[in-house]
């Protein structure tokens, strides 16, 4: 890795700072300060995000060329939608749901989704469809940060939030390995593809948007189910 | 199936009259009157479009909101891909292609790649990104009328062109038991979700449109490679 690389790989991670683990909905949450109907919103509206995300990895590969990335890139949508029966992430989250006393109908049925939270996620999804591939990879960086929150966010669940079932936190668990592993990957492929400043710029510009997004779902939750 | 269903069923099948068999270069192809430029021709080119088949079902996944349907149809791109190594249809294709004497290399380099092939396959992927995911779908139902061409293809070869490796011949093999499978889904996913008369009409239009896609293909390379 050349200097320039590290320069540059510094520059994703400072975007640390600009994640939603720093949002004052998520601090109350890991503090254990959310009642249950904040829980349940913020459940029922992140479905959202959850269920768009195979489409936005898609849209990945259909911008993407390279044979290679894409037979590793792949794998995402197969974790996230599932081979057959109640497998993926997308039915994890649908458990959570359950676990915290929604309905899946009601989830399923996008009753509690707020604005705020379809526009966000359908502007990372339109990025994903309408930016150059590198930086929708770039945008899914995000993972770098998420296994830190994702281990505070099960340790507060099963501390602070005891009527919520645990099978229910599958979805937690299974990304603490998931997520690792994807963010490497991707980061390896940022980091070879995006060689000229003005790219690498881009890429960086492009994690800042998906921590906007990120923030944004939050700030639409926040307002939609206020203490 | 409703009589309605029948009709709209009946009306894609018709389709077939306008299918890729009946061009004049496969026509000469199957009768064994190709040389070998015109084989080599034909097998960089369509090296385009079997490069650009995993990026077009990636737009279908991206459009579609049904977990179910991304479910059986990721499996496109996994079989198209390929997981690890010389894996799926993209290596088999380069197999071909070095059975009829050609480079990996300059088939991946597109070197041979003539502009109307790159247009017809461009439209196509466009098609696919920017149409509702049902017409996408209806659009791969050439895949109906295929395994009748590849198996009489499979036999030209070995009967027309003892010089071709038949080592080289299990992409068309693989295809036989593929296309039938994968165009059960399809017309099955478009029967259940075209259901007005506009519906029907647009995904016939949509058949007819991959139809002069591959008819094109097929126009380009003949006036690229005369006899």
């Amino acid at each position: 890795m050349t200097a320039d690389a590290d320069g540059f790989t510094a520059a994703l991670r400072a975007q640390a700072q600009r994640y939603h683990d720093q949002h004052p909905f998520h601090i109350r949450m890991n503090a254990g300060l959310l009642g249950r109907q904040q829980i349940r919103g913020w459940v029922a509206n992140r479905y959202y995000y959850q269920q768009n995300i195979p489409r936005k990895d898609a849209a990945i590969l259909a911008n993407c060329p390279d044979r290679e990335v894409r037979r590793r890139w792949v794998r995402r949508i197969l974790d996230h939608d599932g081979t057959a029966g109640g497998e993926g992430g997308i039915e994890a989250w649908l458990r959570l749901a359950e676990a915290v006393g929604l309905s899946r109908e009601e989830v399923r049925s996008e009753r509690h989704l707020v604005p705020g939270v379809r526009f966000a996620v359908d502007a990372y999804v339109t990025f994903a469809r309408t930016r150059p591939w590198t930086e929708a990879v770039a945008s899914s960086l995000t993972e770098l940060f998420a296994p830190d929150l994702m281990s505070e966010r099960l340790a507060a669940f099963e501390r602070c939030y005891p009527w919520i079932d645990r099978d229910g936190l599958g979805y937690f668990r299974d990304r603490l390995t998931q997520a690792p592993r994807d963010a490497e990957h991707a980061l390896q492929v940022v980091v070879e593809r995006c060689r000229s400043a003005d790219e690498q710029a881009r890429a960086v510009a492009a994690l800042s948007f998906k921590c906007d997004v990120l923030w944004s779902i939050l700030d639409a939750i926040d307002h939609a189910y206020p203490d």
